[in-house]
C-alpha cells in the first residue's frame, strides 16, 4: 500500500522530535516552578458544548463508530462527540465537572493537541499542540493573577531557544471605556471591527466603524487614533489621557494595563519584549479585561504564536461563576515552521550518548553488561546491532549522531581493556565503565539553533 | 449546562495526574537510557489502513467534519480518517512513510493515547494511554533484539511503584513446530483455539481443536499437555523434549524462548517475575516468534496489562520488508484501577513545595521577589492569592499538600526576617531565600503507595 503524507497533520522525524520534546519539557518545567498543576483532559467533548454557532463550528471533527449498529446518526445526535478545537472549552468543562474536588484559585497548565478541520497552511494544522496556563477562581479572582499568569508565560518563552517574541498587551476595559466615553453606540461591534486592523486598511476599518458600530466619522477617527498607540512601557497612559476622554472603565483599564506591562517588564529578559499595543482587541467575545497576543520575530506571517486574556465567566454552573485568566502558546504553530526552516534541529536522532561496540557475537553479553553499568549511572547508551567491522560500527554511531563509541578488548590472559572514542574528534582514551562519563552537554540530545536563518540567535544555544 | 462524566473516558484529578505523569516520565527515562527514540504520530490514519475486516473494526472511531459542505459521506469514503486503536498500526505506517529518513534497526518508543469504541469496563476505556517500545529492521532483524526489547520493558516496569508484574513468555515457532510435529492439520486454527484457554474450560478447547483445527482427540490432548507447561526458568526445554516431538521449528522456538527467559531473568529484579508459560499464544496472526503477556499481581481480573512479540513483517512497501519486535504496556489499563483503588496517589495536587505568604497586598511584590529567588534555584513555589490571616494561608497550603509556608516580616527599621514553616510538623525556622532548600523528597510531587490494598508494597516508596 502506497503511503503518502496527510496534509495538515505534521509529523516529526526522530531528531526533529527532540526539538518538540525539549520545548515541551522546558515549558512544563517553568509552569511547575510557578506551582501550576499539569492536567490532561480527554480529547472529546459533547458536541453541544463545542458547537456554539460560531465560525469555528464547521471545523469541528465529529466522531462516529465505524459500525454503530442500529444507531442512526440522527437518533444519536444528543450524545454526539467531537474533538476539542482548543484547550479552553475542555478546561471549562473540567472545572465544572470536578469543581467539588478542586481548590480555588485553581492554577493549571495543559499541553495537548487540538484539532480543527481547516485548510492547512504554514502555521495552521489540522492537529496542533498547544500549551495553556490558566488561573481560575470561584466567583472572584483578584486582578493580580492577570499579572501573574502573563509573567509565567514570559518566563516560559524566555527559556526557549526560539526567535525573540513580543508580548503585545491591551485591555478590553480600556477600549470599552474609551468607546463609551466618546459615545460610540455599539461598543461590542466596534471592538470586533477594530480587531480587523491586521487584515484591512485603516480607511476600510473606519468605514465599518460607521456602518457596523454606528459611529460618526469623528468617533471612528478617534477609535483609530487610540489603536495607533504602541509603546514598550507605561507611557501609553499619558498618551491616552492626552486624547481627553473621561470614563471610569477607561481609568480601570489604564491602571490594569499599566500593571501588566510593568509586571512583565520588571523581570530581566533577553529575548522577550513587552509592549502596550492598543490595537490588540482579540475577536472573542468572552474576554473582559487583559488581552494579549504574542508574535515571533521573523515569523510575523504566522500572525500570533500565542494569546489569551481575562474572562470574567469562563464557566458557570448555576451555583457559581468561574472567572479566569490565561494565555496559550502555539507549540506546533511556532515549531513546525522553525523546524522546517532548519532554524531548530535536534543534536541527534537517538537518546544514546554511547554506542557500545561488539567485537563478535560471542561477546555480546559483555557489551550488554558494560551498557548496563553505564545506564545505572544515568548514561543513555545502546549496544551495536551486529559484530560488523569497527569502521562500520563507528558509521552506525555517526549516522545517528551518537558522539561516543566504547571498545572493550580482552587479551589472551583474560584481561579486558576499555577505551572510548569521541568520533567527532577521533580522540580515543582509556575509560572505566564504573566512572567514565561524557561531558554534560553530550549526555542528552539538545536543540541546535542555526544562524543560517534571518534571525539573530546564538549558535548551538 | 449540567456536566456529567463520559463513560469510558477516565480523567484524573490534579493529584491523581501526578501518578500518571511520574509513571510516564519514568517509562520514558528507562526507554531513553536504552537508546530508544521517542516519537509521536498523528492520531488519525486513513480508514483503509485501520480497518482490516477483523473484530476491532466496529470499534474504530471515524472522523467527519461537522459541516462538510457538499461532501457526501459516500463520496468522501476514500479519504476517510479514523482514530488509531493501538500504536502499532501508526508505527508501521510511520516506518513506511519515513523509511528513507530513518536508520535501521530503528529503535523507538511511543507513549500516546489510542481510542476504541468498546463497552467501557474496568481496565477497558474508550481513550487509553499505551507505552510501546519496538525495534524494526529493514529486511533483517537479528534475534538478539527480541531479548533486548523485552529486557527494556522488564527494566521499565521494575522502576515503577506498581504491584509486582509477571512477564509470561512463549514462542510461536515452538507451538507451530510442536503442532506440526504431532500432525495437527490446521496449525493456525489450533493456535487461535489454544489462545481461548483463559476464557474457556480445557474440555471445550479440546473439542474445538477437533472441530475447528481438524485434530484427533489424541492430538488435542497433547496440545493441551504442552499448554500446561509453566516454569520460572529454562526447565521447560526438558519438559517439552519429554513429550517426544521432533521438529526443526520446535527446536528453534525452544532455543529462542530459552534465550528470552534467561536474558530477562539475568537482571536483578525485585518486583518483576519471568516465566515460560506455554499456553500464551496471543490471537493476532502477525506474531511469528517470541510472544509475551504481562500480568499485574492482584489485578489478574484486568487480564494482561501489556503484551507483544515478534512479527517478521510489521510492514512492507514492495521494495523492502520491515521485521520487528516490540512490547506494549497499558498505562491507563494499569493506572486507572490502581488510582481508583487508592493504591497509588500523588503526594500533593500542585507542584509547589513552598507557599510564600503575603502579609498585606502592599507587600505582594516582595513576596513575588522571594518566589523568584526560590524558582531560580529550582524550587517550585507559589505566592498566596490573598493577604488573608496567616492561619488561612496555612490552610491554603495544607489543602493542596504544599509542605512549606514562607513568612517574611519587615520591622520598623526596614529589616526583613525570613522564616519557613514545615506545616506537617509545625516546625518554624529562620531561612535565607538565597540558600534554603527543602529536602529532596519534598521538592517535587511524588507517588505514594498505600499498603491498604492486598498488595505487599512499601509505603511511600
Amino acid at each position: 500500500m502506497k503511503v503518502t503524507p496527510l496534509s495538515g497533520f505534521p509529523e516529526f522525524l526522530p531528531a526533529q522530535r527532540v526539538v518538540e520534546r525539549e520545548v515541551i519539557a522546558s515549558l512544563a518545567h517553568t509552569f511547575e516552578l510557578h506551582g501550576f498543576a499539569g492536567i490532561e483532559t480527554r480529547i472529546v467533548e459533547p458536541l453541544d458544548r463545542l458547537a456554539k454557532g460560531g465560525e469555528i463550528d464547521k471545523e469541528i471533527y465529529v466522531l462516529r463508530r465505524l459500525q454503530a449498529e442500529g444507531e442512526s446518526a440522527a437518533a444519536d445526535a444528543d450524545k454526539q462527540l467531537g474533538l476539542h478545537f482548543d484547550l479552553t472549552v475542555p478546561f471549562a468543562r473540567y472545572v465544572l465537572e470536578h469543581a467539588g474536588h478542586l481548590e480555588f484559585p485553581f492554577r493549571r497548565y495543559q499541553i495537548q493537541p487540538a484539532w480543527r478541520g481547516e485548510r492547512p497552511q504554514e502555521g495552521r494544522y489540522r492537529q496542533f499542540t498547544q500549551a495553556d496556563v490558566d488561573i481560575v477562581g470561584r466567583d472572584v479572582l483578584p486582578f493580580h493573577h492577570d499579572v501573574e499568569v502573563m509573567r509565567v508565560m514570559v518566563d516560559a518563552l524566555e527559556a526557549l531557544p526560539i526567535p525573540p517574541v513580543s508580548f503585545q498587551f491591551n485591555n478590553r476595559k480600556l477600549i470599552q471605556g474609551f468607546y463609551r466615553g466618546i459615545g460610540v453606540p455599539d461598543v461590542t461591534a466596534a471592538i470586533r471591527t477594530i480587531d480587523k486592523l491586521d487584515k484591512l486598511p485603516e480607511e476600510a476599518v473606519a468605514e465599518m466603524l460607521v456602518s457596523d458600530a454606528g459611529a460618526t466619522p469623528e468617533q471612528a477617527a478617534r477609535c483609530l487614533e487610540l489603536a495607533t498607540i504602541r509603546v514598550p512601557d507605561t507611557s501609553f497612559v499619558a498618551k491616552v489621557r492626552a486624547l481627553g476622554v473621561t470614563d471610569d472603565l477607561l481609568d480601570e483599564g489604564l491602571a490594569e494595563l499599566a500593571a501588566v506591562v510593568e509586571g512583565c517588564s520588571s523581570v530581566d529578559h533577553q529575548s522577550v519584549t513587552v509592549e502596550a499595543n492598543l490595537r490588540i482587541a482579540r475577536g472573542l467575545d468572552y474576554y473582559t479585561g487583559t488581552v494579549v497576543e504574542i508574535f515571533m520575530a521573523g515569523y510575523e506571517r504566522l500572525k500570533s504564536v500565542g494569546g489569551g486574556g481575562r474572562y470574567d465567566a469562563l464557566a458557570t454552573d448555576g451555583r457559581a461563576t468561574y472567572p479566569g485568566v490565561g494565555v496559550s502558546f502555539g507549540v506546533s504553530r511556532a515549531l513546525v515552521p522553525l523546524v522546517a526552516d532548519g532554524v531548530l534541529s535536534g543534536s541527534r536522532s537517538v537518546p544514546s550518548a554511547v554506542l557500545v561496540s561488539v567485537a563478535d557475537e560471542a561477546s555480546r553479553p559483555e557489551a550488554d553488561d558494560i551498557a548496563a553499568v553505564l545506564r545505572a549511572r544515568g548514561i543513555p547508551c545502546e549496544v551495536a546491532p551486529s559484530a560488523a567491522k569497527f569502521g562500520k560500527q563507528i558509521r552506525h554511531a555517526d549516522r545517528r549522531g551518537i558522539p561516543y563509541v566504547w571498545f572493550a578488548t580482552t587479551d589472551a590472559d583474560g584481561v579486558t581493556t576499555h577505551e572510548v572514542k569521541d568520533i567527532r574528534s577521533g580522540n580515543q582514551v582509556p575509560a572505566d565503565p564504573d566512572s567514565w562519563k561524557p561531558p554534560a552537554e553530550d549526555l542528552r540530545p539538545t536543540i541546535r539553533v542555526s544562524t543560517g536563518s534571518t534571525n539573530e540567535m546564538e549558535q548551538d544555544q
